[in-house]
């Protein structure tokens, strides 16, 4: 899709010489990476980190190099996909299901570059079901007190088995309605015993690239 | 030692005929699990919940009737220990290592009591570290962090491997220093990417029974 080659290219296009770069997953950051591969065959040299099997394998094939997580305490730029972002920059991820592994490899990064076709710019966030990333053995609890709360928590399967993380947990997706304080919703779900990670990644973004058909914008987050 | 059993025997007289209980672990509770084999002989007819290994084996061999967590959505009395308890009844848990599965059988249950000697009555918490249980992968980025915030966090060892949780998880233990809020560094630590519990329960105990040499005393939770 064009609109996503533009905010992959123009996104590629702010990694410099010598960065650690995060790299997220996606269609989107797909072709991110791919202009990062042509770009290191030009002579850039940088290190990434992976958030998954897919980039990974994606990354390895066009001559990236690749440095595990454990071994890097700060990353310079991430560059990475939302399933929904407000004109704050704040987000919903964790469709793909990688949201803890994404939100552990944004907190260590020094700039976030968000790249998104202009379908995921919404005005309020919670079209999109809110994702969750609980610990298994209570899930049953946890969507007993989320539909307490009003919320509608279905948990994420795989064929008739509930879909594991990387790190072998379980996604609960949450109906939200459109979110009024992103931020206060992310506390109180994130302070519930039982839950890991929450997919509302507040202030996280300070760059959104925007693709369109002609090109690509960028909205800065200027809190 | 005569202060634990006190207190234990004491804690196990508050379980009433057809409640659903929840089994801490550790030395203390040890006895109230052998007086409850007692009572369920006695004629007493409950459920139980454990929290361990060490539990299930201890209350199986005595007797108690075990069903599984994933099989409950609310416990009616939850008897447990802990490392170190203030005044106001919050505390210090996670020593041995299953502060999760702790916290989460507090979470539903309407009444939790917990079992200690008087060693660990305190003024305020923090003499003792405070255990968190973190994502393995992410272990370094958090250290890194905490030594940032002011703490002294150590990686918790099982000889020359990380100690892994019941979940697989890796725990931190933090030399806080004298804690002067229990519920704001709760907050805190627990928002942070990569934390998945602590080891603050804060008003989670409506009952405190405090073993001595000549029998066992009572410290309720007024909040």
């Amino acid at each position: 899709m064009e609109e996503k080659r533009h905010a992959g290219i123009l996104a590629a296009s702010f990694v410099k010489d010598g960065m650690t770069v995060g790299l997220g997953t996606g269609s989107t950051v797909y072709h991110v990476i791919v202009r990062l591969g042509e770009r290191v065959k030009e002579g850039l040299r940088i290190r990434c980190v992976s958030t998954s099997e897919a980039t990974t394998e994606l990354a390895e094939s066009l001559g990236l190099d690749l440095i595990p997580m454990s071994e890097v305490l700060n990353i310079d730029m991430t560059i990475d996909g939302a399933d929904e972002v407000d004109r704050s920059c704040n987000g919903i991820k964790g469709g793909g299901g990688a949201l803890l592994h994404e939100k552990l490899v944004a907190d260590i990064s020094r700039i976030v570059v968000w790249v998104v076709d202009s379908s995921k710019i919404v005005e309020r966030l919670g079209a999109f079901p809110l994702p969750i990333e609980i610990v298994p053995f209570f899930h049953m609890q946890l969507i007993s007190k989320l539909e307490g709360m009003g919320f509608s928590p279905r948990l994420r399967m795989s064929g008739s088995c509930p879909f594991t993380t990387d790190e072998n947990n379980y996604i609960i997706d949450l109906e939200t309605g459109f979110i009024e304080d992103p931020e206060g919703l992310h506390r109180k779900l994130k302070l519930m015993p039982g839950v890991i990670e929450t997919g509302l990644f507040i202030t996280t973004a300070d760059i959104v690239v925007v693709g369109s058909k002609d090109g690509a914008k960028v909205l800065r987050n200027t809190r």
